[in-house]
């Protein structure tokens, strides 16, 4: 019997032959096309999660391959990351997100998405439009996270909004705040990256000639490190807002006087409604084609990761589709996959 | 001429002799009766406040005794304890407890309550009606601070609130989020205390009984300590809110993948209205006499200090009125004063 390539996360980051996934009754047979690499992915292989063993990866687009309903199959789609239980106060009001019992793809307890195939459950699958295409696509997990500021979070004109960082998070937080008609100000370390900000009409000033004051209503930290929460706090107005974007190991120091004498808000932020994402691309259909630096088939997933480590890099994509799986004869667990199924 | 006496703190607290207030222009000139003892005070003596030297004292209630407009004379009055500029984006946003330049009575740049006399700027006074007793009036300032946290966030009654803390502020919190009808827990870890907050309908639990679960929407952490913080994000459900009332001096750590990943938000909250907290004594007419632990006369403020200190108990008073204030003939800077004003 064929079995599918898959990059696994144990310990140790490799490439190796899984089992073909068992589609159950209620869920859904996912034959991946793309598949890009997050920071939440990086982090993984840095202990982050230190419970999770398995394939890597929550940022996907393919093609539905098995279900229960026949008319699915062939669609092209994606799922939402979050594995509910569907029965709990979280489920019920509407935040299957938070859902305790949750399972997440590629995160907690849950095969990833960096395989040739995928296993979600029905409910959790969403089809999108062929009006997005597949590079595109590979940004609707992370473009919902960037759009989940706005649910949790009224922005309007006259806002000031100070966004912290320059990686990939942060540009599609960029692309997402614009049609609030805000006035932007993104801090970062890489000109290329800030660059790519600006040519969205954003202000961007390089780390080391930002003076920081507090002059700011919303200060959004999506640098992904401890020295930028002290930074968010040096420049949000007393009253405003700081919202927490970026997941990393390790903690902050926090002075509560401060956050109380100002009366600071502070808003953890994580994922968002894929729908959300959907329609934004369709409305305003960014380009979004700068954010890719690279694209890597399957069996060079580990080149691909060490290029996704690399600060010039912005996103990196794995290519599953059978054609653009090439053979590497110096390594047996990444030859030319094409499955029966 | 006859100099009043006040309590200093200059890095060490001291009764002292002080020249006679001069009322300037827009100012009003007050007559203290009854000042009370906050945390925040006691903070200032250890430190937290590291530029304050001057009259301590922030809470207070007393009579007119010079204004430019006669008809304010002899008014019962207290007043905000922020000196706005009137002119920033704060103060034209209704925000001059946000003012960049204000002072603060008694804790940033201006002279405080615990004297005989004291000047606060005309737009300050607020007017106290008859039915409020001095005894009530005194909790005008902490009340509206509690207050403040129904004016930052919406409380109702499917919400379960979890209060950490049993001290001064934790009892007019609990006082104050009653009318919300949401369901109450206070954790908090003098026995008295808890006595006080079930008597007003609360649930409360010892602290070394309490057993941590992320169940609470919303948690109030009023306890004054960095440990509380932690135990606030153990107790908050994802998607809830912790509330950070106290100030103190001192840091906590900031597990910030927490914060992201459960989306909690995090509100600072410190001063509020005080025509607010008028509105809820009159209309609630709170029996907060149970709250005052012992009263002494101001030339006694030191001893009053000490009582402040003792975990055991909750508001003291200092009495300014000269009928309550008695000679004390081992200190010469506490004898009495009658005033020729």
């Amino acid at each position: 019997m064929d079995t599918p390539i898959a990059l696994i996360f144990d310990g140790s980051l490799r490439l190796a032959d899984v089992p073909l996934p068992e589609r159950k009754r209620g869920d859904v047979l996912i034959k991946v096309s793309l598949a890009g690499i997050c920071a939440t992915d990086i982090e993984i292989t840095r202990g982050y999660v230190p419970g999770f063993s398995g394939i890597l990866g929550h940022e996907f687009i393919g093609h539905i391959a098995e279900a229960d309903d026949p008319a699915l199959v062939g669609k092209r789609a994606t799922a939402e990351i979050n594995c509910a239980c569907g029965n709990c106060e979280f489920c019920r009001r509407g935040l299957e997100r938070h859902c305790p019992q949750r399972s997440v793809i590629g995160i907690v307890n849950r095969a990833g998405c960096m395989a040739e195939y995928i296993i979600v459950p029905r409910e959790n699958v969403v089809e999108v439009p062929a009006s997005i295409r597949d590079t595109e696509a590979i940004f609707i997990e992370p473009l919902a996270a960037a759009l989940e500021i706005m649910e949790q979070l009224s922005i309007s004109p006259e806002h000031s909004v100070l966004l912290l960082g320059d990686g990939k998070l942060a540009q599609l937080i960029g692309r997402a705040l614009k049609p609030t008609g805000c006035s932007i100000t993104a801090v970062g370390k890489h000109p290329h990256k800030l660059s790519l900000l600006r040519d969205c009409g954003i202000v961007v000033i390089a780390a080391e000639a930002f003076a920081p004051r507090p002059v700011y209503d919303i200060v959004i930290e999506a640098a992904g490190n401890p020295a930028a929460f002290h930074r968010a706090l040096q420049c949000v107005k007393p009253r405003g807002t700081i919202v927490l974007k970026s997941t990393y190991a390790g903690s902050s120091t926090l002075d509560a006087s401060q956050i109380v004498v100002n009366e600071i808000t502070l808003i953890g932020s994580r994922c968002g409604r894929l729908e959300a994402a959907i329609a934004f691309l369709r409305e305003y259909a960014p380009d979004l084609s700068p954010l890719i630096s690279a694209t890597f088939p399957l069996d060079k997933a580990l080149e691909a990761f060490d290029a996704a480590l690399r600060k010039e890099n912005l996103k990196i994509v794995l290519e599953m589709q059978a054609g653009g799986i090439q053979s590497s004869p110096n390594n047996s667990s990444s030859s030319i996959r094409h499955s029966a199924w």
